[in-house]
């Protein structure tokens, strides 16, 4: 039998999404509940890996089971009786068996949360990345649009990631301010590059900021990631949803 | 000179404001940062209380000292740099002799954040309450309105707090919905009685969720404490702002 996981997450307390020796990460604790309620040995996978301080408000997972789960409600409340409060299953959902978390993702999207103030906030400790005054909302809002479409992200990718096709889509692109001075950036595409999301973010800051001259559309063109700006901090990011049908 | 202080704070590591032998609280780690500060004990007055695990966005404070200072700005970094994360400054004022942050005070803003679950949120532990789906927030809006106008809230006060005088003008309530199935209510007033909000807003969900079948205006008009609903936990409430002019 295979199982679709939603799941929630507070990055704060983990090495992130994928077990390394020693460290306290989000899948291993899931592992950990799974083996405490089904008895089995279980090891999920995930719709993708989130870095250390990245939350998720719908990561997903899928896993294989001898066990047919009779009632799944249940079974989520014995998992997340078993998981810590920073992690928890928001929902259960039986799949076909060909279903899997990561190559079955049709698009994903993620948020980036941050505010603009003098002040480093307590209340947005851990949560958002707090920007500097003079950075032009409205700048970022036209530099946005740029990276709507299928384009080569090779400008936004971490070193280092192994991978060498960098094409990926997206279909949406958007800031939207929830309070007076506080935003996020929202992101919507077929597949995101290693550190894709926090160097698109990064990139926005300093356009709008006016530290990076070029234009997010040239940026996309060099292909160059010293053309791009800073990573921002992984903190304000969040793995919002991943849709699995277009 | 007489200084005003705008105070922002996450209540989740305090005993609440003021003082309790032995326990860390707000009052106290922003006396000892003026004392690091000004070298000078310094006794500050806030605009009220805030309880164990209740957050601030605007909470105000005043005190006086001998001392003139020069920038308060710089002043207000170097208090932040004393001030623990969880505290921090948002702005200092030098304001009137006669001003004080307790009595001066013409209307204060609260905030109540609530969500919608089966599960309790990693991301929202020790911000916000879950309440259960079936709550009627269309109810819920149609209740807050009999809450505007001047009334004895004796019917919204905790036991003990030692007030006999139960009137107060309340300007406007409302339940603002920030994301699907998240909502925050909002509440002004010239001022509010001890566990106040906590208690309307306990009772709004037991009327909303058909447990309590008066109206809020009936129980209004039974000043009575055992008419009303649960007083809700402290970590959903947030002090907004203090307003000193109408």
């Amino acid at each position: 039998m295979k199982y679709k996981l939603v799941i929630e997450y507070d990055g704060s307390s983990f090495h992130g999404w994928q077990s390394h020796a020693g460290m306290i990460c989000v899948q291993t604790e899931i592992e950990k509940a799974l083996k405490q309620v089904l008895h089995e040995d279980i090891i999920i996978s995930g719709s993708g890996r989130t870095d250390k301080g990245v939350h998720a408000h719908g990561q997903v997972a899928s896993f294989d089971t001898k066990i047919n789960i009779p009632s799944t409600y249940t079974f989520m409340r014995s998992l997340n009786h078993f998981l810590p409060e920073t992690i928890q299953i928001l929902s259960v959902q039986q799949v076909d068996d060909e279903f899997d978390a990561r190559f079955s993702a049709k698009r994903k999207t993620y948020r980036y949360y941050f505010y603009k103030s003098k002040i480093e906030k307590p209340l947005k400790k851990g949560r958002a990345l707090r920007i500097n005054e003079n950075v032009s909302i409205e700048k970022m809002r036209e530099e946005v649009q740029a990276l709507v479409g299928e384009f080569n992200f090779a400008s936004f990718v971490a070193s280092g990631s192994g991978k060498t096709n960098f094409v990926r889509e997206i279909y949406s692109a958007c800031v939207i301010e929830t309070e007076p001075n506080e935003y996020y950036f929202e992101i919507t595409g077929n597949g995101f590059l290693y550190n894709m999301v926090r160097i698109i973010v990064g990139t926005l800051i300093d356009i709008a900021s006016a530290k990076i001259s070029y234009s997010m559309r040239e940026i996309i063109e060099f292909q160059n990631r010293t053309k791009a700006g800073k990573t921002a901090p992984s903190y304000g990011l969040y793995l919002e949803k991943v849709d699995y049908s277009l």
